[in-house]
């Protein structure tokens, strides 16, 4: 689906709600890829992001699927707006092992209150990447709310 | 529903489990209550675990829930076994905003191969607490794969 | 959760709306309980409604909760609203296998635009009853946009 | 993803179990393609599988898409085995208006044990076709219980 974002400074904009998410710097994620309705999230593995069998932890993969989508449905949304994440659902496809993880939020349908993101999480080990992560997100626009406050 | 664990030591058991899940220590969750069936897993606030708005980042939120179901299914499969989480849903009641969240899995259908757990984290701000996840999760037991490698 | 209806007339216009459901009628489905935040919805076995093995089909149970669910929200809803289903995931925990389905639909998370129901359906034989379905809904309240077109 | 059905009869075991599915019949859905990994599913419209506002119901569209997705999965599965649904979330993208509905069930990560599907449902109005449902499913292969009792 080509889409068009309404506000032609989306990329800075997402970049600086971004780098506000704390917790998305302190797992040590980076914004790798930002287009209208279409936004990527990379993840290099440490230790500190495991779960008992060393691979990434389910919540951890989830999390950086949640704000791929959430910012792939902000590139679309109006300047003086915010998004939240009104639910999602994934499936974990295999265990999240390797050395980074590349997560992929898609607009699927855009909508003035709410949009449909497609969630997928790569893990990439040696060279191969592997579908660990496939998911359906809805976020809702909250107009005439800044995601910045003055 | 009244639950019966057939491993003996399933507590520590889960304790032995959560200590290895390094995600958990990195974030600062701890585990808070431990039944047969049924998990808490508690996570004080931190400035490095929020949103762009200073809510807990809905990711942690699910993570914490993604645990406590993991560990309450988990809490009820023989001992010599592994917990593998399928896929969840969750919904996002409210801002995860407060001193500290409570997550809360709970085991509605236990089985051999597949057990289905309802997911709920609430956040406790000035001694009130708030429902601010309500989710849906499916494990799978691999059986005869100890969670603890030799 | 204590609700309350915001429209005192809310039994009789949900009863309204299911009249014209023509898909309830079809299969066979009868609003059994209206309250505030709480519908259910009853199904007597044919066969037409079952899959491969003779069961309820998965489909058809979830047509219920779907409705359950659905009319849970409206009945909070103002007079002049409409309700539309935007997302569900359910999880079926048994066969669906009776002389009848009694679904629940309750209302988790009242919202201006959202609502969250908590979906249930329970399977009732020889007078016992099994549950069947556990699900979670998300629905949108079309304000000023009646059910009932003029 | 090119997958390969292990069962060289595999079009006619779906097609079989597809016609002992009564509640397919009922609504009178039929089986479009049947390829390994992919079922299509038609439905023609009808006014006895609407929703109030007369557009199909949501349970009715979802209906076909767990079908659909039920029997891509079964198409890779052995002979000797049958399939049930374990979960799945659905969204819905537009109110499914149209003279006739197609539902699409992909095969995304096959399994012995579970498969994960990938489910979709077209609205076909005067030619134009709009997505009205976009879903993930879990199934799970019984093995050594054929669908078709002896």
């Amino acid at each position: 689906m080509i889409v068009k974002a309404s506000d032609p400074n989306f990329a800075a904009r997402v970049a600086d709600s971004f780098a506000r998410q704390n917790a998305m710097g302190f797992i040590g994620a980076r914004l790798a890829r930002v287009e209208p309705g279409l936004v990527q999230i990379e993840l290099p593995y440490r230790d500190e992001l495991t779960q008992q069998h060393k691979f990434f932890h389910g919540g951890i993969t989830t999390m950086i699927a949640d704000s791929a989508g959430g910012y792939a449905g902000y590139s679309l949304f109006p300047a003086t707006s915010s998004v939240l994440t009104v639910e999602f659902k994934i499936s974990l496809l295999a265990p999240a092992c390797g050395e980074r993880l590349m997560a992929t939020g898609r607009v699927i349908k855009p909508g003035r209150t709410l949009t449909i993101c497609d969630l997928e999480v790569q893990a990439i080990k040696d060279g191969h990447s592997t579908a660990v992560l496939k998911g359906l997100q809805t976020l809702i626009c909250l107009h005439d709310k800044a995601d910045r406050a003055a």
